[in-house]
């Protein structure tokens, strides 16, 4: 006899594979479409998006959960029922607090603000974008009204992209990192010349660069039978099922950070999509539980893997190898150190590992007054200079190098922006209780081996999919709430090294 | 005020929209997709496929076509109201015929058959496949009854691929083909030495095949800013609108043709996409009309233009200049009467352009005996051997290279082969219309240039889309009905030059 929890993941799947091919409409559009099939495809994402929304916000849906829930009240915390309940519940509740007239107007904004921003942005003119990002800072408000909150409205917008977390623990959070973060990297600055990195500013071969990023993903444990490297200008990853999760990323001909490390970067996000549990699939936890966790595991891969002494003692001389006219004159250390440059800069994208949280934190502060009405949209571009200042000593020369640089403002999606830092600091908290439960991890990963580490990632973190809240997870994986400090003993170990201090 | 016309096309837009959802899922799973994302791959296509009959199919769909139909009573046959609800009556009409229990079986079977093909022709063992063929003849035999027919069940299945034509029609012109193409493949035997296929059996470096086929493509009028350029194992064409229509083909090192020919097949294919009118935009009406109608566009390409002399002397050069070592000591005339070399062979895709046809009477010949019980399927490798010998002069030496080499008897699609003999039909029909009407057309085919050819294309067959049927079409454009005379005065004309006849 089919149980009512049976009949609800029926409908699911139906929901699921729904968006599925929509996540493959959107992968192909960055990836092989050509530009002027978009008027079509942004009707078929369209349709293909409301067709999942329609589907899940029925009363019919609402009463089949329940009555699923009322079924499965004995099944424990822990098991897959409950935590698709859970996880349904929530998400049904949600969306049906989106009325189809904000979503209509929502979508219309975004789908105008985004080409004045390119516009904005290529002529370095704010007043270009300044009155669609006013109609996007007045849909966030609305938005958080819609959703709801107890304390404060960025929490509703927070609660998106990093479930259950409020906008107080990341100040909090946030504060502490930088009053840690600022004297390292003015002790940095003042010892600057200690590194060059002038290895990586070569002209490199594309051919060979798309061999070794293929080569080191595949060393960290991405699977390329259930995987495949795109090129786009963007890099990201998505997956279509734990056995087709893909990574993409970009060649540039006379810089390898930028192959490199978005490659391991995307890696680190599908590896986490290939390591939920096969009992998940078809559902909506078959996924990364959070933006932020999510980034945990990319920034994982691409930092503490990545820009790790003993992955470059693995993997540089095949790098030599391919690249010897521009590399066996460096030693293994001279590229150590030069993928490691800390340099405060204009663009997030591009920021070092220590400073890409200021970049953050700049955001996650001028979001919140934005939201609150502290900051009018026309003062945004001072406000952002003089943030600037504060956190990393210096001052875009233009609005495209400042507060037009990033895309995400084209959207309502306040919110998103402290979940890239919290990737940083999950990350670290994580490889530290890694390291203390399994010793073998560090010095494997003194040889450039991550085999017991992924494991160890499978174990605790991957195969749960989104069963747990990112607070539930990191406690249960940790044994306490995110904080700073996992990340602060890393970068000040790591770079005091690096720089002598 | 919106008309009932009006209300019907905004439904009609959400069931395309998920049919070019589910065929990029189809495109993907050729071209990126890793092995291990099948399962999941197949439950998506599944599950969209399952959406757009289900929502097409609804008592409330064919109430909104009958009211639409009524209301436009009076708009011209030509007109795109007036012909996308032929489209639509008989379409729906169609598929409300097969019910849910025929499309559960059908697709079981073939789910099981494929791999079971797989495996016979892989051990060249009939047997392993001869039960899962029987019950393919059994649902097409049941097929025939859902949709009905008045002569011959036949008549039924071809209905499908090629709208209105019938088999007794097919046979005529099929028999006149034996009758006047057996002789000449007879002369051209005798007289075999003629042609020598040396020059395009070598080593071919392939990142110059790929320049190379993406500048023929592109210089026959395949637009790359609506396209793109993919790798398979088997080549195909495909369209998410007129501004993405999409080619593939594959690359040997050692041998030219399949990824010249197949590129400038698959880019016929698309060019005839590409080409329907943009008020077609988002309807069933935007893509070619039949299998028939559409092959032979691609045979156009491929045959009339791709295996012309003028066609090789316009680009021979460029070829030449990418593969000196092998091409320097070959003229262009020896280059020609390579790519032209008329050899019975045992594999249908292998086969030349005058041979090709008989592959396809022999499937289309054995597909209506087995239909109508004339043939059991236990005797059928005996058959395939003795038609073989009757119209290409040879015998396989096994089944594998026989009547086990085409993957499409594992589903109920008998029909479907006749449509590329069809193809080469029409194609000479259509070019010696196109050159009766234009001569400029000739002259500059002698120089290679296919611009006057492809506006006349676009002009009478293109833009239509599926507006009329093929047998319309054909007698529209070229003002009688299909028969094998064209065909026939262009192969003799051609291969009696190639071989001194």
């Amino acid at each position: 006899m089919t149980t009512k929890f049976e009949a609800l993941l029926e409908k699911i799947y139906t929901i699921h594979d729904l968006e599925k091919a929509l996540m493959l409409l959107s992968w192909d559009r960055e990836t092989n479409m050509p530009p002027k099939g978009d008027t079509a495809r942004i009707d078929q994402m369209t349709t293909l998006r409301r067709l999942a929304h329609e589907m899940f916000v029925t009363d019919e849906m609402g009463e089949l959960i329940a009555t699923a829930v009322a079924e499965q009240a004995n099944a424990p915390y822990d098991s897959n029922e409950a935590s698709q309940l859970r996880y349904l519940q929530r998400h049904y509740a949600d969306q049906r607090k989106l009325t189809p007239d904000y979503v209509k107007r929502s979508s219309e904004v975004s789908g105008q603000a985004r080409p004045a921003w390119v516009q904005a942005r290529a002529e370095s003119n704010f007043a270009l974008f300044q009155p669609w990002l006013e109609q996007v800072v007045e849909l966030c408000q609305e938005l958080a009204e819609l959703y709801g909150y107890e304390d404060d409205p960025y929490d509703a917008l927070l609660d998106k992209y990093e479930p259950n977390m409020k906008t107080a623990e990341v100040r909090a959070i946030f504060d502490a990192v930088k009053k840690e973060s600022i004297p390292l990297r003015q002790a940095i600055a003042a010892n600057a010349d200690a590194v060059d990195d002038a290895p990586v500013h070569q002209p490199f071969a594309i051919d060979q660069q798309k061999q070794f990023v293929r080569a080191i993903t595949a060393a960290i444990g991405y699977d390329y039978d259930r995987g495949h490297l795109g090129t786009v200008v963007h890099p990201f990853a998505t997956s279509f099922t734990r056995d087709d999760a893909r990574i993409t990323t970009r060649w540039y001909p006379d810089f390898l950070n930028p192959a490199l490390f978005g490659g391991l970067h995307e890696a680190g996000h599908a590896m986490y999509e290939q390591g939920t549990h096969p009992d998940l699939y078809r559902t909506p936890l078959a996924r990364g539980t959070s933006l932020g966790i999510h980034e945990s595991q990319s920034r994982m891969m691409e930092n503490i893997v990545g820009r790790s002494r003993g992955f470059w003692e693995a993997h540089y001389p095949s790098l030599q190898a391919l690249f010897p006219e521009q590399l066996n004159r460096y030693r293994v250390e001279d590229f150590y150190r030069a993928v490691n440059k800390v340099q405060p800069s204009f663009i997030r994208v591009e920021a070092d590992e220590l400073t890409y949280n200021f970049h953050i934190i700049l955001r996650f502060e001028l979001e919140q007054a934005l939201l609150n009405g502290d900051l009018a949209v026309k003062d945004l571009p001072t406000a952002w200079n003089d943030k600037m200042q504060e956190l990393l000593g210096v001052t875009p020369p233009n609005d495209a190098q400042g507060c037009l640089q990033d895309v995400h403002w084209s959207r309502p999606g306040f919110g998103y922006f402290p979940t890239y830092a919290l990737g940083n600091l999950y990350a670290a908290q994580f490889y530290e209780t890694a390291v203390a439960q399994n010793p073998t991890i560090a010095t494997a990963m003194a040889q450039g081996q991550t085999t017991a580490l992924v494991a160890w990632l499978r174990e605790n973190i991957h195969q749960h999919g989104r069963k747990f809240t990112p607070g539930e997870l990191v406690q249960r994986v940790t044994g306490q709430p995110l904080s700073h400090h996992a990340f602060v003993r890393y970068v000040t170990a790591k770079f005091s090294d690096i720089y002598r201090l």
